[in-house]
């Protein structure tokens, strides 16, 4: 594992945290691999309910390290990634495909590549301070790793279209308005706020259900309705029958906590 | 027709109301068959343009009747539901069919089934003091009856997933700023407000537009924009020869209200 | 070219303006042309970096001329567009095609035909004052010119039904809101707005990379994730290998502006 990122749990939470505060976290191939061992690893832990990626210092994550960026302008070709990353196109595309809530904490600076990383996560908490950047158009790029198929799905077409062209920097304000993030945060909660939403859905969610709603909506946004409503009508024959249907009526009966299975990926 | 659901007709509006307040409107068999009924009827009547769905009491509709979910988990199986219920999968997706405005009055408690209700209408209207909650992951369950494809084309990927993995009870001003509702309302004039939406339409609205709008989106979610764009032609065309295009054209250059044709559902 | 439209450079922005102030600048035939040839003589200006299309006078576009309207609707079929105009289906599509952002300053009233003006440009400025209104139910018509298809990835699908349906007007508050609109401006800084957004995207942005994200994100509203992935793999090998993307990378290591090609329209 790379010294560069750290992984830590903090009850239910895995807390994955790029550590290279003089770059503003500027990504490096091995820093890439990191993050997705750590989440394949989150993903098999029965304990974790779900993860959160993060930064430290005064950056979430400013970019691909430029080294790469100017080796893959020099070679014309996109840089070299590891095999193992690459099961999917795109860059942090893998998080995609983790069956646990992945929530991005937004403690500072965000542009280029972490603009990627904070979008391929299924929620954002944003810091008051921290400001979201796509930077693309400055560096003569496109809308790369998937955010032209991403991008539209969270914010609308014209408003995708206004962040990757204008490549300003939005504060967290203007974030929440354009549903850029879901939450915004005093910096010195952010953290906090985000394991508060972990500890909510260990309490009362199954964790199943989360992991099945995340298949759902990604797999859903590229079928008609009627297949996305077949789909659902089949799953939920299967899942009437685990234990957690039945826990989830009798918790709610008998007015008490439940008590689910713990999750621990998809059987593949 | 079940006793738990009354009709009415106000004006050019059909009300159709859950009167099981003792329950929250929690739904059973009938009740679903009889607000299928209900809204099929106001289809066909010319009077009426638009369907006002809502409840009676402190709740809007609680869900499924728990009776049949702990059937359904026991006997690991999905709740068997009426045939005529089921012209396409997903509980209350006949009211995408229906080809007039379907207008959701939040007076209360929404939750699980009732969510889904809320949600298979065209619009929503809420009042101040309702919340709503989707419950499934608090009991177990999955994105239900066409969520996972309805909710993000409603609010977006990142909202959709939040709101279906949190479960908890949002108020009407998140509410609105998610997009999951159109409107907020003072709690006392939730009625009146849809009314004079629908009174609104009557006046200056041609009953067919409304009804091929409904089925132009809903269908034009699901292609590609020449398709689209190629349909709506063609179906320009027919409209163009109907005396409704006439008569919007006429009565605006004579500044008069319009007489439009009344309508009575498609042609089947 | 017709008289009633007009068109100059404002420093790097294309400017297209509406020139028929005493009819609200309700569009002729010549009109639609005029729009559609002074946008390609914009995108293949190597000078152009943004067009802006505005309505002199109280109007932005109150829709199609009456004339025209009365004609189509007692012949039976859509009012006769020059042959030129239809390259794909439905008004104003070719602005879809115009690699270049299109930038609507709405000064004043935007109705039907206006509508379909406004929302296919890809972002919209609005006058605080101005309203809008889609007009068509009231005439008896449809979601025309592919608004059925555009409007809800725009806003979501039950706003863009009521937007449709109610055919209220909706003014700059609301309009913003609604995410109709990307920026609400005081009436007399509405040109200025737009022309600082292109100075800034003409000072930082590479017009290639504006060009690209424009097709790639209508492009990718109509495939599934690794397809939108894939064609952004590709294009960005072929990016990387064109001297902007070292002018990017080059001119951020030595802090500079940087000196981008200019874009006059794909290679077709």
């Amino acid at each position: 594992m790379a010294d560069e990122v750290s992984y830590a749990k903090q009850g239910r939470m895995a807390l994955i945290r790029l550590e290279r505060p003089d770059a503003l976290n500027a990504l490096t191939l091995p820093m890439i691999a990191a993050v997705k061992a750590y989440a394949e690893a989150a993903e098999r832990d029965p304990d974790v309910i779900a993860i959160c990626i993060t930064g430290a210092g005064r950056g979430f994550c400013a970019g691909i390290d430029m080294s790469i960026l100017v080796d893959s302008t020099s070679s014309g070709a996109p840089a070299a990634e590891p095999e193992t990353v690459r099961a999917r196109p795109a860059l942090f595309s893998f998080l995609l495909d983790i069956s646990k809530p992945v929530l991005a904490a937004i403690n500072g600076t965000v542009a280029g590549g972490g603009f990627v990383l904070a979008m391929m996560c299924d929620m954002r908490f944003m810091a008051e301070s921290a400001t979201i950047s796509t930077i693309f158009a400055k560096r003569g790029l496109i809308a790369e790793h998937g955010m032209s198929w991403l991008l539209p799905r969270l914010i609308g077409l014209s408003r995708a279209l206004d962040v990757l062209w204008s490549s300003r920097k939005i504060d967290a304000t203007e974030a929440l308005r354009l549903g850029l993030v879901d939450r915004v945060v005093p910096d010195d909660a952010l953290i906090a706020t985000v394991q508060a939403y972990v500890d909510d859905l260990a309490a009362h969610c199954a964790p199943q259900s989360l992991a099945h709603m995340k298949a759902q909506l990604l797999r859903h946004l590229q079928t008609d309705f009627d297949t996305a409503a077949h789909e659902a009508d089949r799953l939920m024959a299967t899942v009437l029958r685990h234990p957690d249907a039945t826990e989830g009526a009798m918790s709610f009966v008998e007015r008490r906590p439940p008590r689910f299975a713990p999750w621990t990926g998809p059987t593949r």
